[in-house]
């Protein structure tokens, strides 16, 4: 009898599970669409779109009220160890990240109405010509972590890792390209730095990517790799510190 | 028996958080530490000071480490539900955010190195106005937010969320200024967006300390103020937009 209830525990464990995992997939779905969403936005100067792009991002935070909400209640239900619960814990951090992604693309949005609407004199091509590559490596790195966060993929996690050093190189060049045409013509800097707020968003949402993969990489191998590195030597540093400052 | 066991459990459970807790607002001095010292680097072009900042983000970064798995490992133990599971993720959420904080001032301390390190002409420091009271203003930011936090203070986390529009009133005028000073000379343009950055990690800053804040308001009153609005309206427009795109 105890074996059955128990078996009926891990499977509704499972089930519930599973359920949040589709959810996290369905918002991160949502927020790939986003990026591709507010980009063709861009190219195509569609202001309606872009607005489209800003009204939906709340349901991408509606998504992400509803999934914390899932998952604290499957914590505070099945008490879930080990395993189990850092699983949850991680799909709750990456809600949080997919969040950001698509406050991210939200400002991709708000920039483009701001440099397209009502304006006399749209930009040059040359001034945007980085951003759909970096772009589509953005959009690129958040579906392979998806699919890493389904198939619990470390190899394809640590793929994205590298990826996001390509895109901070992109956008190291974008910004000094950026840089050398506003020197080059004055009237271009109201523009140019809109465009700088957009690489820096596709930056960011890089960044997100990797910390997703990050979790998935900490879930499967147990360990931090990011901020494991060095802690022990800062924290012997810093009690050094510490000890210094006492001293008169 | 069975009382004395519970009272025992609680006990421990009330300890445990305790130096959660603890931990939390020594992390989140760390961070508040930090934001000054990356303000004095800047403000004494102090290059050693920043370099200082940089390699004790890492510190941080370890207790974030450290304090996410006391977070898993009180979860797993204590296996707390209700307001007590609460407490526990939104001290998880305010690490994360108190991390990220802490990658906003190593941008700063970056930025003050790009700025002032092997530069023949240091920027004017009509570039640099907005900078200190940006900073100042997200210091206390995180300082309020860190009292709330002990006190549960739904008022004063509120009032960090006002605080934040200000900020990016703030920056906006900055940003503005800065566009002026770029169109009026053009040789002040490499200086300008290195200054651009720092104020807009300094906006990124504030947003972190609202969201602490919104975490704050969310555990003593049990619902999320910022994402709850407009919810059901946008899940209605939503299952809308499904259904038109299935019909043929």
């Amino acid at each position: 009898m105890a074996i059955s209830h128990d078996a009926h525990t891990v499977k509704q464990f499972d089930l519930q599970l599973a359920n949040l995992r589709n959810l996290v997939l369905e918002m991160g779905g949502l927020v790939e669409d986003q990026i591709k969403r507010a980009i063709k936005a861009l190219d195509e100067e569609d202001m309606t779109a872009a607005r489209e792009v800003i009204a939906r991002d709340r349901l991408i935070n509606g998504m992400q009220v509803k999934i914390d909400e899932d998952c604290i209640s499957l914590i505070a239900l099945r008490q879930p160890v080990s395993s189990d619960l850092r699983t949850v814990m991680a799909l709750f951090n990456t809600v949080s990240e997919l969040e950001r992604i698509g406050d991210g693309t939200k400002k991709v949005a708000r920039m483009t109405i701001q440099i397209y609407d009502g304006v006399s004199s749209p930009p040059s091509a040359r001034l945007l010509r980085d951003v759909t590559p970096m772009a589509e490596l953005a959009a690129e790195m958040l579906h392979n972590g998806l699919d890493a966060l389904v198939r619990l993929d470390v190899e394809k996690a640590l793929h994205i890792i590298r990826s996001d050093d390509d895109l901070d190189q992109e956008f190291q060049s974008a910004l000094r390209r950026l840089i050398t045409y506003m020197m080059e013509d004055s009237r271009t800097i109201g523009h140019a730095i809109n465009v700088i707020f957009i690489i820096k968003a596709l930056e960011r949402i890089g960044d997100h990517c990797k910390n997703i993969a990050e979790h998935i990489v900490y879930l499967v191998e147990g360990k931090n790799i990011q901020q494991r590195r060095n802690l022990d030597m800062s924290l012997a540093t810093f009690a050094q510190e510490k000890q210094q400052e006492q001293q008169p």
